[in-house]
């Protein structure tokens, strides 16, 4: 077996938490009586917070039923070059009143990536068939965030 | 709030189990007391289960655990051209010599794929600074997949 021309590293929590600020893709894992659930999310991040626009479905359902998430996002730049972080954290639905203010400012930072609400308004426009579009924001308050890269050596 | 110009559909279950054939690349979510963990991997896919080679790590305990897992794979040909697939199964160590056969077979599949071995080598030499790599395979069985697509309307 030889030995292994990449270097792996962990990476820094401030590093870490700069790739989510830049990223807008992410798969998010949720778990409900310990049966995990994956899908794919855009989202944007701010310090600490991460912001999604959706509508109900399975995640949503599970995530009030149990609200500790993770999300793992990644950079790839090469077939060895790559970063991948998981921040681990808390799910919050933006509902009114109490949470007017966040879900406003929410709404726009999420809405100058239109592709977003087209997306999620897309897929439930299938499922849902009479047209009816509830859209629903939400947070993952972040608690942790750990990273590992390889680097060609 | 315009309509999208992008349709989303349920992928057939046949066509879910073809994405996964030709996947490569995957996020893994595993749980342990509620709390989902997520990470991307490398895997051959062949009908009904899929390998993995791994070396021990946060994944490997959690999934001794609890061996209820998801697999997500995607496969993206454009900014409204995507498939997502999600596949539920579980975690089956592929220890000897119960599964010496399939355990073989599995890392005759992997090795064709190189930098698996690379990647997950090269990982677990900086945590384990006395070099010491115990290769460890997997396998997930397949349960239930479903999938759904966007296309340009």
């Amino acid at each position: 077996m030889e030995l292994p021309p990449t270097v792996i590293s962990e990476i820094p929590e401030a590093e870490c938490r700069e790739i989510l600020l830049r990223a807008s893709l992410g798969r998010l894992g949720c778990a409900l009586d310990n049966q995990p659930y994956v899908v794919p999310i855009y989202f944007v991040c701010e310090p600490g917070c991460i912001y999604v626009f959706s509508t109900y479905g399975q995640k949503i359902e599970w995530m009030r039923a149990n609200p500790r998430v993770c999300l793992q996002v990644d950079e790839v730049t090469g077939a060895s070059q790559w970063a991948s972080v998981i921040a681990n954290g808390r799910f919050q639905e933006l509902v009114e009143p109490q949470f007017s203010e966040e879900r406003e400012h929410a709404r726009e930072l999420l809405e100058a990536r239109q592709r977003w609400w087209l997306t999620a308004l897309a897929e439930r426009r299938i499922r849902v068939p009479d047209g009816q579009v509830a859209p629903l924001f939400f947070a993952i308050r972040i608690d942790s965030v750990t990273g590992i890269r390889s680097t060609s050596a």
